[in-house]
């Protein structure tokens, strides 16, 4: 089992590599990374989202507690939506409310797998060899806006949102997921407690099954579903969801007027 | 108005810029190109999709046509699904059947914006601005599938395949939308025929009110939805779209079991 992070070097650069007593050990990669010699103090290093995901296959009812709840059946098949690598922010980073939705903003614990090798059309003993390992997603929600329109539910828009998909803190390689819970807090209340194990799908069968529709590249994410005990988040409320042995990923909703203004068209930046 | 193009070059290299008399003029860049001084005889190149998007936001019910003939209402703002990266193909190149897919393929031809700078929150000024210029989409959709589960409508699996996302053959920067038509011939055939004047949202409020949502950066596209006419490819059927001003996107349809295999798992190559 290896801890992988992801970090802002205080020069603005981006480094990557294997946690270890305050230590970051620099690689370069996660389809076969190579260590790069460099070791940095972790003093000096601002977490960041753990990888950079081309995009995040989010699933819907993937746990039978869930499903028992909402009476519908277990899906056969992954049921996903795509959230944007826009969405994409790391522990401690902000969820901000757009200005234009007032509603319910839900938080959703989830179980995230990071996907280290390219990956199509892969067996089951394929696709678990292409697991780099796995992490912790808050798939962020605007609730009221799945179902605003009743001839189309947005699923893309309503979990695409600029912030609305948090992942971190590490990435744990070798991490056995079957004995592991999701325990979600709300401002310190326990608000979600369930076992990973009671998934559907497990993470070898939504990485097989996902790549004979889709090509997942190195650093992909997938949010495997979460279970009971989703609600909303007040402005200015902070949520933490802990898996034991990835750690604990903890964001606060900040209010559309308290945020900083964006620079709506930067030509040429990045 | 200008045509710009993408290409792989002879030493597998990708080339990117102004196409005028037969020669690809080089830029680097596309929210603020800067030419590389290279110019190119076109008779080298194989064309490419004309950008390499992030993503592609693709549009539902955006025509008033479609709206009549499905007896839905017209959406007050972008009701849209993500196709990700790994579906874009170019001019020329195959769909796919998926393996695990029997079912119809359909096509829907469509008018696509491609983003020239990164833009949020925008004004329809600033949204007109970003625009970088328009090319042609093929929105391939694996029909059975979106309704397959009646709790969830698979938008973004039946849509997001390897290879369901044609685009090109070119950009057409100064492009005037409003006067032209989509076409769409299945192996000569005209099955589609409608006026772009005939969108609910214009391009200008697609992208102001998307980049309300979501962060849309340099080189992603937004697939402005289809009208009437829409039609299933049978297998070995080549789908031609075309818009009078950009060009013609031609694509043919490829049984399963005449592709080549698959690599499924392929480490640290590019």
């Amino acid at each position: 089992m290896e801890t992988w992070m992801r970090f802002m070097s205080s020069d603005g650069g981006i480094a990557f590599g294997r946690v270890e007593n305050g230590y970051l050990h620099e690689y370069e990669g996660i389809d076969q990374p190579v260590p790069t010699g460099a070791v940095l103090s972790l003093r000096a290093l601002t977490p960041l989202a753990p990888c950079a995901p081309g995009k995040v296959v989010a699933l819907w009812n993937n746990f039978h507690a869930l499903a028992a709840k909402l009476g519908k059946a277990v899906p056969a098949h992954p049921l996903f939506l795509i959230k944007p690598a826009g969405s994409v922010i790391g522990p401690g980073d902000a969820i901000r409310r757009p200005s234009s939705y007032a509603g319910k903003i839900a938080y959703e614990g989830e179980l995230g797998i990071v996907i280290g090798k390219r990956c199509r059309d892969a067996s089951l003993e394929e696709a678990e060899a292409a697991i780099f390992g796995y992490t912790i997603v808050n798939d962020v929600t605007a609730a009221e806006l799945l179902n605003e329109n009743p001839d189309f539910p947005q699923w893309c828009r309503a979990k695409g949102f600029d912030t609305f998909c948090a992942i971190g803190p590490a990435i744990v390689s070798g991490f056995d997921w079957r004995a592991a819970r999701v325990v979600t807090t709300l401002d310190g209340t326990e608000r979600q407690n369930y076992p990973l194990a009671d998934m559907v799908l497990t993470p070898a069968q939504q990485v097989s099954m996902i790549s004979h529709d889709m090509m997942l590249e190195p650093g992909d994410v997938i949010a495997c579903g979460t279970s009971l005990g989703v609600g909303s988040i007040r402005d200015g409320a902070t949520v933490t969801i802990a898996i034991e042995g990835i750690g604990q990923l903890a964001n606060t909703l900040t209010a559309a007027h308290a945020q900083q203004p964006t620079v709506v068209a930067m030509a040429g930046q990045e």
